[in-house]
């Protein structure tokens, strides 16, 4: 059984999961098989018995579930960081805090061609991605020990892939992580100040700057956020209010795969298909959040290894200005 | 000129600085010399003018200051992420604030042998470093323009190494890094409802626990964090309370370097020399928290990429427990 404990001092959960060190490639794993050919590979159609069995799938020819004729498909991770199975436990071990590890997990098979990426050009493929994970939270969220939904896709191996076939990944934890409790709290002090949503003053803010703002469409804004961690990184947000990806309505779903394929495209030519990590940043569950959060996406592109330096201090050093990446981004 | 930049929402500050693009191996440039051989590397004896002027030596046989004859040489980086001059400038850019990058970036060189590390068992390379950190933090922090002086080692290329040859790092900082004052802010909530240091109870209890414990001398105690966020994550801390590394007698850093070399022997021979950071964490500049701060290092071997969910969320998955990294450690 996975465990979820508490560092004493700055409060950062750890998920200790042995399970996962059965997977493929954690460092001290040797791999039998080459999982990067599609006879090997189960994310790959006629391969549905190696994984668990799917829990949503776009099936447009009617096709019975955990066999061929998928166009897209969501199964349990086989290699869970969380169980589902089992109520919450919260307990203290001498000096320190600990909860069972209970949460789901889950991989969003996003096509059943292998070598197919976000890179090539087709926004259907990553819609029907959004559409999946917009389902599947609404599903989730229905489990009261959740209070926080993440979508995520680590493509490419240093950005921490072990499969190449194109897959995104959904946790349901029954904690909100820290990093997601720094934003609330940033944008409530905003909003208590200003009664104002921060990330709705950037948006309008960048519009009218024209520094850090890559491109728009009817619903959504590409930009380079003011002060990147990482090269190139860029955030996506709704231009209308809104704290919950999950209420976005499909019609701007279409409108969101569309500029993520426009946007991923530019990244591909300049920095020629790079390994990167796409994170949806939403609100918890049952949200008392929904006057001063907005959710978004990160986009990052893994061009350098972090270090001692940003790992000890939370600090970053980015060798190149959002200005920079931005002007390089439009320009191909 | 580097520049700091505040994230408006999580209070992170980034430091935005062109120059680092120029250094080896950063992603778009090309290297045009091998500079993993001698001949090449900068910080090889005979090759002193390849760095800018030494600011620290240790130089047993007297000879000259940029010349060869030296145990270990501390001079500025070539490529700085922050400037020591001008004077620091606080300013607001519409929404967003930002700082001059006003800093000191140096790097300690070791040794003079190419191909020495701190895997081979030799604490006097060890603990030459450690004076050297020492000398140069009482030197910086008479700055008062510096709030935080970090010293930090990567080894190997997946921590971040550009260069092979053995060297740490020190970085004064104008501002606190947002985890160190999540780490202050932490051990002043407990102080507060304790008072006691929470460093102080930790070593207590890990001491009774005996699960967490690798190893002890007179001085220092070394042990895996209850909530590591790494496989074989480290903690090595003084026994006696001292928030300031720098104020550690001589002594009891030959003490640490002993300890240290073993830890390190331990690691090597189970992980196979693995890539690793080293960070000490040390309390900011001209301190207050000389109560409840207490001053230590983390250790980490580079054994698996850090993904989307770790940088969305600040929440880590890790598949080995404490228990067991100190277990396999401890039968080596």
């Amino acid at each position: 059984m996975p465990e979820l404990r508490k560092d004493p001092i700055t409060g950062t959960w750890v998920i200790i999961s042995e399970e996962r060190k059965k997977r493929p490639k954690y460092y001290e794993i040797v791999v039998d098989k080459d999982l990067s050919i599609p006879e090997n590979c189960p994310f790959c159609p006629g391969n549905e018995a190696m994984t668990p069995p799917e829990t949503f799938a776009l099936r447009p020819d009617h096709s019975q579930p955990n066999g061929p004729g998928w166009e897209l498909r969501v199964v349990p991770n086989k290699f869970p960081a969380l169980r589902v199975e089992g109520s919450l436990r919260k307990s203290g071990e001498g000096l320190y805090d600990k909860m069972s590890g209970i949460g789901a997990h889950e991989v969003i098979i996003e096509t059943p061609r292998h070598q197919h990426t976000w890179f090539d050009g087709d926004p259907a493929l990553i819609r029907n991605t959004l559409l999946a994970a917009k389902a599947r939270i609404l599903d989730l969220e229905k489990d009261t020990r959740f209070k926080y939904i993440m979508v995520f896709k680590n493509f490419g191996p240093t950005a921490g892939a072990t499969l190449s076939h194109s897959h995104s990944q959904i946790i349901a934890l029954p904690v909100v992580p820290l990093r997601v409790q720094e934003e609330i709290d940033g944008a409530r002090a905003h909003f208590q100040l200003k009664e104002r949503c921060i990330f709705c003053d950037i948006i309008q803010y960048e519009n009218e700057a024209d520094q850090r703002l890559l491109m728009e469409n009817e619903h959504f804004t590409v930009l380079a956020p003011y002060a990147p961690r990482f090269s190139f990184e860029l955030a996506v947000y709704p231009k209308r209010h809104n704290p919950a990806f999950e209420s976005t309505p499909d019609i701007e779903l279409d409108n969101l795969s569309s500029i993520l394929s426009e946007t991923l495209g530019k990244a591909a030519k300049l920095l020629n298909r790079p390994d990167y990590n796409f994170i949806i940043h939403n609100a918890p569950c049952r949200n008392k959040v929904g006057d001063f959060y907005h959710w978004h996406i990160e986009f990052m592109p893994v061009l350098a290894r972090v270090a001692g330096f940003e790992w000890g201090t939370g600090f970053y050093i980015n060798p190149i200005s959002p200005e920079e990446s931005v002007q390089s981004l439009k320009s191909v």
